[in-house]
Formats: C-alpha cells, sequence, structure tokens
C-alpha cells in the first residue's frame, strides 16, 4: 500500500504524516475530534495507514499513546483539537518526557487565515501562541507547520521524538492538513537510532581501556532506557557473560530473564532487597548505568552508594564517561559496544564461557521469568492447588495485601503485560516475580494517578494478542475511569484488579490518615463495567481469601474480567510502607 | 471565628489563606490530596473557615471552581498537588481565563529545601519553574511563596483575581505552608473592585458630552462582565431608563427581567433572533458596550455591524472611549455613573418616567423572567397541561429537538440555574425563554466538553438552595463523567438531561457526519447513576413525546433526577444548524 502511494506525485499532509507513522510500526492514533482537526483526521485516515482509536478525553488518549509507544517500543500518537482539547492533555504528555518516552502530540490548528481572530477555544484574545508555549514546557520540541516544508518539519519532528525518546508537539493548521507535498520524499528513510561513527570509536577505545583498569569486572545498573532504546537483546546477552553483574530498576524489572549468569535483581539504594545487590552495586569497579533515572523512588530516596560521575552513563543519544560526552552515541550501540569488548576478552581469556541460553536472544522481544514462574505450571484453576498453601480456616479470613500478592504472584500467567497503577498496587506488583515473557508498566517517576486505565487501552492496542493484568486502587481509578468504556467495546480482554481501600491509601500513609481529604466516594465498582456499555464483562467482588482464589480461578484471561477487590483501609504493601516513610 | 483568628498573634500561611478565601466569601475548596499539598490543606482546613469538596480529577476540579464562582459572584478555587495535579487542571484554568471567570489555583509544591532534586511529580530534570510558566501562559498572574512576605503576595494574588476576575496561580512550598505570618494583618480589608476617582470623574464628565452629541439615546450591549464585574442591580436600573436600549450576549440572557422597558433580547450579530434588536445596536449613535466578549459564537461570526473603537467600553478596571482609556474604572463604577447621568437626564426632561418595578432592585440579585414565565404557573405536573399541545398519536411520535425544547422550557420553574453543554444542549437551551430568577451558564467561548457536570458540582456548591438542571449530550458527558459521583454522594438534588443523540452530532454538523472518530462508545446512562454508588437516583430513558412528559412530571426538583433522553444522530436545534455552517 505504502508503495502505492509513493507512486503518486503528491499527497496532503494529513496523508503524509499518516504514512509516515506506518513506516515506523505505528499504526493507531489515540485522540478526539474537535472542529479544527476534522480536517486533518479525515486526511490521516484516507488511505488506512493508521486507524483511530477514540479516546473518552484528551488527557486518558496521551496516557493511551504513552502506554502503546512502551509496549510498541516505537512513537506513540495522540491527536488533540487546539487550546481545549491540548491543554487537557498536557499532564499525560509531561508524563511521556519525565518517563522519556516518545509520544507524538498532533494539535489540528485553526486555519492560518483566521490568525489573531477571537475564536472560541482559544484565550479571546488573538494570541494564537500561547498553547505552543505550554507545550514548550513539556515536550523536547514545538513544531507548528507552515505551508512551507511541511513534509520535511514532520520528518524531522518524528526523527527527534524517536531518537531522543520524548515527546514532540506538531500542530497542523487546518489548511495545512489539506495542503500538498511531493510524496516521493516518503521514500527517503526516516533517519532514527543512527550513532555517530567516529564517537562510538571513540567510546569503544575509551571503554576498553577502562574495563582493563577494572580487571575486566563490569556491573550494570539498567532502567527504561534500555527498553526505550530497543537495546533489550544487547543488554541480556551482556547480562549472561563472565564478570558481568547486572542489577535493574523497578522500571525494567523484566529486562532480563531470571536465572541468568550475573543477574542481580531489583537495586533501589536503601530500599533494595538484598544486601549483595547493593554491596555489587555501589562498590563496582566500573559501573554502567544503561537508561537509568535517579529520582527519589528509583533511588530509595538518593541512598544509592555510587557516584554518577564515576560511572559510565548510556544515554539515548550520548554517552558520559566522567566529564567527557561521546555525543550521538546510540544506547543500542553503546550496549552492542560493550558486549564486543565483554566478548573479545571472553575470547581471550578462554572459549565455551557464555551461557548456551542467552546468546539466541539478539533481536527478540523476549522478556524476563523468575526461577519459580519457569520451574511450575500456571492453571486458571490455581486455588485447587494453589502456590500459597492455607488452611481452611484462613480461607473466610478477610482479605490484605500479605495475602493477596502471593495468590496474585501464583496466578498470572507467562506472557502477560501487568500493568500497575501508583500507589498501593505498584509497590505491591513490583514485588512479584513474573514468569517467562512478562512485561511490567508503572509510572514510578511522574507518577500521575489515573494513569493506567487509559496506558491499558495503549498497550492493549499495542500488542493485542499478549495477556493484560491491570491493578488500581479505587482512588485512582476514578480520574480516568470512562477509558474503561474504550477498552471494553473495542473488545479487549483484560483482566482488572480494584483494590478498594476506600481512598487514598497511599497519602494517608504520608499524612493526617484521618483528614476528609483522602476519602474518595464509595462506587459500585462491580456494575461499572455494565453500566459503561459492555455487560458481558465478568465481574466479582471479592473480600475473603478463598472468594479471591474463586475469582483468579474464573480469570483465564479469554474474557474481560473485573475484579472488585475490598482491602483494609490502612493496609499497604510493605515497601510502599517503607517509601512513605521516606517522603513524610 | 474570624476576629477570633485575628486575635492570635501568628497563623500559618495556610491558615492565613484559608481565612482571607473566607473574607471574600470563598467556603468551599475543590482538589485532590497530593504528597506535596497535604500539609498545606491541612492548615487550610483547621479552623474551619473553607470546606473541602474532594473532586475525582484535577481538571474536573478547576472545571468545578469555575462553575462555583460564576455563580457566587466570587473567587472560585482549585487546589492540586505539583506538576501531575496542576497539569490536570490546566484546560479548565485557561477556561476560566478566556471567559473572565475569577479563580485562584493553588498548588502545594515541594518544600524548598529540596528544590532541584530528581524528585517525582517532576521532568525529572532539576527544573521546578517549568509548570509555573505553563501556568503563566493561561492566568493573569503566577505568584509562588518564599518565607518572606507571603501574606502579602496573598493578598495581592487574591486583589487581582478578583479585580480582573480572571484567575491566578499561587504556588506554595509546603515548608512555607507550615510557616507562621502575623495574623493582625487579616484586620485590614482587601483591595478589589475600587476605582481611580480622578479617572471616574474623567469618565463621568466624556459620558455626558457623549449624551449630549446622541440627543440623550444610548444603546447598550451587555455580556458577562456585568456578572463578574458585580454590577447587576446598576444594569438593571439603566435598562428601565427612557431613552436606553439593551440587547445581552448569550452569556448575560439572564441579566435583564424581561418586559423591561429598553430590553432588546439577545444580540448576535446576523445570528440574532430580531430584526429590530440587530438594527438598534448596529445603528446606535451611542453604544455602550458592558462586559461583552467579541468573539466568534457571540458575534454571529463577527457580523455585528457595529465598531467598537466607536463604542463606550467597559472592561473590569477600565473604561475605553475611542483611543482614550479610564484606567482603573471599574464595571460597576461606570455603569453607576452612566446610570446617575442617564437619571439626571430624566430629572431634567420630566419626573416619574421611571418604571417603577426597576429601581428597587439596586443590590438585590434578583434575575430574569420571561413574560411567559412570569404569566403561567408551572406545576411538577407539567405533562397534563403542557404548554405545548400535541395529539395523542404525536405522544408516541419520538423525540427530536423541535419537540424537546419547547417541553423543557415549559417545565423549568422559576430560580432555576439551567446549565447548558458546548454542543446541541447548548444551542437549544440558549433559545428557550426562561422564568423568573433564572441563571442560565454555559461556555460558549471557551467551548471545552465537558466542562458542566464539574460546573453543576461548583454551581450546587455556590447555592445548594436553588434548583438546578443540567442539559448534556452523550460525547461530552463521557469526558468528565465521574464528576456525577461527587455530586451525587454530597446530596445534592439536580435533574440531568443526558442527550443521547450517539456521537459529536456538533462535529457531524460541521465535517464528515460518518466518520468513525464521530462516534462515541454506546453506555448504558440510566444505569450509571446506581454504579456510582448513588442508587437513590431517580432515572429514566425517554425515547418518545408522551416518555418525556411523563419522565418531566416525575422530576419535581425533589430527588436526584438523571433522564436520558434519546434523540435522531444528525437531528440538532435551528441555531446550532446554522453556527455549524459558519464554523464550516
Amino acid at each position: 500500500m505504502t508503495d502505492l502511494r509513493h507512486a503518486t506525485a503528491e499527497c496532503t499532509v494529513g496523508e503524509y504524516l499518516a504514512a509516515r507513522l506506518e513506516q515506523l510500526g505505528t499504526r493507531h492514533i489515540f485522540g478526539l475530534p474537535g472542529d479544527f482537526n476534522l480536517a486533518l483526521i479525515d486526511e490521516m485516515l484516507r488511505a488506512g495507514a493508521v486507524e483511530w482509536v477514540g479516546s473518552t478525553n484528551e488527557l486518558n488518549a496521551a496516557y493511551a499513546a504513552d502506554g502503546y509507544a512502551r509496549i510498541r517500543r516505537g512513537l506513540g500518537v495522540v491527536l488533540t483539537t487546539f487550546g481545549v482539547g491540548e491543554l487537557s492533555a498536557v499532564n499525560g504528555v509531561a508524563g511521556s518526557y519525565a518517563e522519556s518516552v516518545p509520544v507524538l502530540h498532533v494539535v489540528g490548528m485553526p486555519s492560518r487565515s483566521v490568525d489573531g481572530q477571537l475564536l472560541h477555544h482559544t484565550l479571546a484574545d488573538g494570541d494564537f501562541t500561547r498553547f505552543a508555549t505550554v507545550a514548550e514546557q513539556v515536550t523536547a520540541r514545538v513544531v507548528v507547520l507552515g505551508g512551507e516544508r511541511a513534509a520535511e518539519d514532520i520528518d524531522s519532528a518524528l526523527e527527534q521524538a524517536v531518537s531522543e525518546s520524548r515527546p514532540v508537539y506538531l500542530g497542523v493548521p487546518s489548511d495545512v492538513a489539506v495542503s500538498r507535498v511531493p510524496s516521493r520524499r516518503l521514500a527517503r528513510r526516516l533517519r532514527t537510532g543512527v550513532s555517530d561513527a567516529d564517537q562510538l570509536a571513540s567510546f569503544r577505545s575509551r571503554f576498553r581501556s577502562l574495563l582493563d583498569d577494572a580487571g575486566a569486572e563490569v556491573a550494570v545498573l539498567a532502567g527504561a532506557g534500555v527498553h526505550r532504546g530497543g537495546a533489550e537483546a544487547a543488554m541480556r546477552r551482556i547480562a549472561a557473560r563472565s564478570g558481568v553483574s547486572v542489577a535493574l530498576q523497578s522500571t525494567a524489572k523484566t529486562l532480563i530473564r531470571p536465572g541468568t549468569r550475573g543477574l542481580l535483581g531489583v537495586y533501589a539504594g536503601a530500599h533494595t532487597d538484598r544486601p549483595e545487590t547493593r554491596t555489587r552495586i555501589d562498590e563496582a569497579p566500573l559501573l554502567v548505568l544503561a537508561g537509568v533515572a535517579m529520582t527519589d523512588f528509583l533511588t530509595g530516596f538518593f541512598t544509592h552508594g555510587f557516584s554518577e560521575n564515576d560511572a559510565i552513563e548510556l544515554g539515548m543519544q550520548g554517552v558520559r564517561v566522567g566529564s567527557v560526552v561521546f555525543d550521538g552515541v546510540t544506547m543500542s550501540d553503546a550496549l552492542d559496544v560493550i558486549d564486543a569488548e565483554l566478548t573479545a576478552r571472553e575470547t581471550v581469556e578462554g572459549e565455551g564461557d557464555v551461557e548456551s541460553g542467552a546468546s539466541g536472544g539478539s533481536g527478540e522481544s523476549f522478556s524476563c521469568s523468575s526461577p519459580a514462574g519457569r520451574d511450575r505450571e500456571r492453571h486458571a484453576t490455581a486455588s485447587s492447588e494453589s502456590a500459597v498453601p492455607r488452611t481452611d480456616a484462613e480461607g473466610d479470613a478477610p482479605l490484605d495485601h500479605a495475602a493477596l500478592w502471593p495468590r496474585l504472584e501464583g496466578w498470572i500467567r507467562p506472557r502477560t503485560t501487568v500493568i500497575a497503577e501508583a500507589g498501593t498496587a505498584f509497590y505491591g506488583a513490583v514485588g512479584m516475580d513474573l514468569p517467562d515473557g512478562c512485561e511490567f508498566l508503572g509510572q514510578p517517576i511522574w507518577s500521575s494517578i489515573g494513569y493506567t486505565i487509559p496506558a491499558l487501552l495503549g498497550s492493549l492496542e499495542a500488542a493485542p494478542g499478549r495477556e493484560h493484568v491491570l491493578i488500581i486502587g479505587d482512588g485512582s481509578a476514578q480520574l480516568t475511569v470512562q477509558e474503561l468504556g474504550t477498552i471494553l467495546h473495542r473488545g479487549h480482554a483484560p483482566t482488572i484488579f480494584l483494590l478498594d481501600n476506600d481512598g487514598y491509601t497511599v497519602e494517608r500513609l504520608i499524612r493526617s490518615p484521618r483528614a476528609v481529604y483522602q476519602d474518595v466516594h464509595h462506587w459500585d465498582w462491580a456494575a461499572l463495567p455494565s453500566a459503561l456499555g459492555a455487560p458481558g464483562t465478568r465481574t466479582a467482588s471479592v473480600r475473603t481469601i478463598a472468594e479471591l482464589e474463586r475469582a483468579l480461578a474464573d480469570a483465564d484471561g479469554t474474557a474481560a474480567t473485573f475484579i472488585h477487590v475490598v482491602l483494609p483501609r490502612m493496609d499497604a504493601p510493605e515497601l510502599l510502607t517503607r517509601i512513605a516513610a521516606g517522603v513524610r
């Protein structure tokens, strides 16, 4: 289809943008129509290159585009109208910036012929630039298309979003959307992920000498940037080399297959579970930071024991070694260089030392497993042969977090995408061992409550063949609940655990637990899917261990399932209790 | 209570802010808790000066604060946390700016001691100023409190928001929230709404000579600014004077009691209903523009026939006559001056010429009525003696807009606040004559769909004793539907008409009516109140005229009522059809 379009001499700007998205593997657009973007949407959908996923509001659309980009390892797109639409999406776009997610925010703007008029959807002051100035604060770049060079500007916007793994704003006036550009330009490949060869060579020789100094002992702390940079396979190969230890930030907890030779588990400064993990990272002779973020939650409130200045830091578009920056070196190429140097070292030191299981992973998108996950078959009928033994009396006991998380861990099937909302859900889920091929999605930097329901939609559109599990608290769910309707109407079959702890438990742990502002109103959660027009959704409300186990046995991943889990108001996963103390 | 607090030597910054709000008549705060605002909320709620109204998300809280401010004729407050919270509210705050509504956006920020750290809820780049820069684009002013002069800065922020009738941003670091300021300053009255005496005198003499030139014939076009400026009583007196004609923008359609001598009805350029209204305004020898906005929808797409430069323009804080600006003259004082000059003229020309009904309105907050509204008693049992006669056969006919609006008009009771969402709802509702004491609330400038459900919450909190009616389309309702739960849980009893036309009808009228992006998913609307935890809500689904009439008969304003009104997909009020043609 793309070739046919190339053959015609011209296409509209909207068609061009859609064709470029298709080339990047982006097949879905999340957004809402509005009078300033209708022409643009019509052009973008004309050729069938991309599919429209109508969202219920713009913030949700931005969250969905973010979730889509993370799971797709590509660009997400949110499309809104000028003013009212784009401003509603700002928080979602800012989250993509904070967490380094490539999202294109396309905004349908008024035709240039009416610039300065006192239109609706403006601030009624004739200034049409204010919203772009807002966008400048939360994106890597703001591009507003004029008539000239529209195709070039689109290409450069897309290249920057993908290369930097950051959101970019693309304003398209409605007259520009329907204007024509030469379509032959589509034959030119977009330039993304290409390293500067000289800089890469310089980094290679620098790394080699550092490796010599360190006695060939390397520790790596890997973060979400490895996923964003498409460098998972290289990272997995490295983790299997001799002399290498790899710890993970929670944002990359499914990156390395458990059982891999050098895997240390999750590192978070003083909040690290295993003392050995902490020591090996903090005291490493040569430390590589691969796509990490050194934020409060991810460093155990800045209790990491290493100095970033002494480490090799791999970013999306450059490597820093001390005060030296190797500009234009991509994450993927940097890790390939490190892998190659480690391989050379192994070849010198002795053949056959690499684990067979690791070298086959090149280019694949397989993911982690816990030892438990590999050793044990998981069945939909897990309750009868539960991994967590209990007496009959325990079955009638009210659920609490201590009972919940091991049972969820035992129930989750291989190749599931597990999405966990900020708060109790995230800090419970992050402690679970996940079986083979799972992905884990959360937002521990931006931590915008409500993110995960729309992100679930995005993830489902990005990888509809995978099983999806969402775990979310009642307070958070109320912020963005309407997107649940979109998920169910589009025929997806996620399993959703709504943790009902009667308010903002995470805030209660920080301060004033009995304050009126910590309450949220009680909803009839189990009735909600039907009210949103999806009466076929399986629903259950569970208050005891036995009820949970029955619900888990029914939740076989074949139909949309909504499980309302009633929990004590002040109960929380142990990790969250510790972190709340840090925030206090 | 206020005096007691003054008596103590010091209070915290949070307590001070709350006390100032109470002095301004603002007793409610809309918002969500977050870890950076918990200390601030605790301080603000400590003395009981203000009440917390927890919202389901920050955009909704901003909309609610806007609705509160409009109905209260005072300041609305939205309170959010740093980053994630405040950015979600930006669209709502921008709407307050576009429509000149005084809203204080209070943001709980991280303690100054952690400034620059890579905290969650930041962009993870150490730059804490970006969100304030966002706020600068959509507010009159951004104030971030430091330790010094916090009380003075609060006062000046409040004074500016009220005087300009615009949103102001107030950032409060959590350490500042609990720091102490002298409470004696609370005895100083906030300076709002005070004119510059010299400028006022100059305007008076200028107006007098213009009146002489015009032969004592004055036409006034009044907009929402008259409500915001607290100048309703003066405007009503003026409208009753001889030689005065007054037309209204739709944003002020309930400003003047119908039947008042000089009232011309609603003016909107070529979209004006009555030709005489248009002529009287367009050809006025002396035209006063009182608090108007000259935006597309309000001017019939700029088809107004007068020149703003030739008119006397009254703003919130200044009057413009041609190129001369009388700075610091308030709307209220300017209208008092005009009223006084007209009175003097009448006294010269002859006593006893002022209608008795008008002069008693000084300072009162009474509102409009239509002649029909005054002449006809309205009953809850309106269906049996409907104002709109029909045959029995018609009763089974499917509802359409032509059948809907006259019946709603005949059912609405005096002193009802009628809130109409952008789209079909607004353009149907704006054509209704409303009975005595009604208010009409919409957002025709910013036109952000979803605004009215949270605005209804704000209006209900501002004036809980009034009957409230909301009319909203299904597409719009999905954006902000969760706030319906807050409304119902707080025990309010609005009547809500959900117009289900199967998507974005207003956009369909503009372009591509059959496009996939114009669809919204079908919800089971009548089941929604119960799912949101309010099973006591009266609900009905109506598809025929007879069903609507039965539902109206039951909707007596004593209990929360949700009426799902099924309408044809492409049917719309006639005015909207014309306006959509203008947008096209």
